[in-house]
């Protein structure tokens, strides 16, 4: 059985979007990994197919509809479906390559796409959504989050990137950001590479790159260069 | 002139993708912005199109060719072009809400999809490009990030959302996480909805949603919530 996500949203047709293209599209077509996304609205109890109301105790927005968004899920992933259950919402906790490297090695996901005013506080109880957040930023829904963290998982899905590909994910698993990269030509509009990339001795090509590495990482991120450091203490 | 995003990818076909549907599509077409995608490839230099190569020093991966891409950028932001030059990579500065809005305010952006293993350090250098990060993961390429920055600022600029839809970005603004959200039905599966929040009282129902709003804050996000109560000390 492959890796299978199930979408939850208002908008099934922004699928698979990009995620139809490059390595991840050349994948699902190839079946390493299945989607499926499913509109919310084709459970709507009423002949206006509601999927949402106002706010209990007032305020901006709507809020989406407990028992529509319930049926939906039952309908997609039963109890016993072994995926786990995503919500993707600004508060959410903060997504990690950690928490992806656990969902792309799980039997894939179930993604709701819920309006990002706000999804109603029982389903999320009841059915236990995991709320996710892809960053501290405020989207127009959840479809481009979802298509974020599906990116994410799918390209760790063995198959589905070659080999070739894989440095990224190792460079970003030490806790660093990413060494300058150079490649040709040469010379670029006067700028030369450094040359002790370029001078075939490997210990001090990385060891520079590993110096680079750390510098970038302090002056951009000193939150992951703090967790680097403790974790090399 | 409407807030104008060029974005210069790999796969140019992957827009205007989900930001083509919904309230960004409809001010998409109603020109409340306006949005171009143009092929990197169509700069390249050779007659095998080459946008990349491999890295000097050794490595997985490809890397983008600084020739390439400053061509490409040249031909699309001349010097002289007002927006931000922004490149989507992992290794770049976190997206905030705050940045959000400071771009959503200005004339546009100008967005480059790399290779995410990599572009020539010397372009992002002699192009000044921005490197910014959606989230500390690692996707396939800048296409899904790009959409996410893009449909964070679209939707702040007038005549986009409906003002029923204000309501989020006013809650994220007061750095706290969102409160729980509730609507009918009244009863769903046996949960009710907390009382306070029916209850009519203005000001019971304010200062119940801002207690939660700080406690779930606190349990989530550590890092918001001390920043929140620094700014309120």
């Amino acid at each position: 059985m492959s890796w299978r996500a199930d979408i939850l949203t208002l908008f099934p047709e922004a699928f698979p979007g990009p995620l139809g293209l490059s390595l991840a599209g050349r994948g699902l077509n190839d079946g390493k990994w299945a989607l499926a996304a499913t509109d919310i609205r084709g459970f709507a109890l009423d002949r206006h197919r509601s999927v949402d109301d106002t706010p209990a105790g007032g305020g901006a927005g709507m809020v989406m509809r407990a028992d529509v968004l319930a049926r939906a899920i039952d309908a997609i992933a039963p109890e016993g479906d072994p995926r786990p259950r995503l919500l993707m919402s600004p508060r959410g906790v903060p997504l990690t390559q950690q928490a992806v490297r656990a969902l792309a090695a799980g039997p894939g996901v179930v993604v709701v796409c819920g309006r990002f005013e706000g999804v109603d506080q029982r389903v999320i109880e009841a059915r236990a959504l995991q709320e996710v957040s892809i960053g501290d930023y405020v989207l127009s829904g959840g479809e481009i989050a979802a298509m974020a963290l599906l990116d994410a998982c799918v390209r760790l899905i063995p198959g589905v990137m070659g080999n070739a590909e894989s440095g990224t994910e190792e460079s970003f698993s030490s806790g660093l950001l990413e060494y300058p990269q150079y490649t040709r030509p040469q010379l670029f509009e006067g700028r030369g590479i450094p040359e002790v990339v370029t001078s075939g001795d490997h210990a001090k090509v990385a060891a520079w790159r590993k110096a680079e590495a750390e510098r970038l990482t302090k002056a951009r991120r000193p939150d992951l260069f703090a967790a680097y450091v403790a974790g090399n203490a």
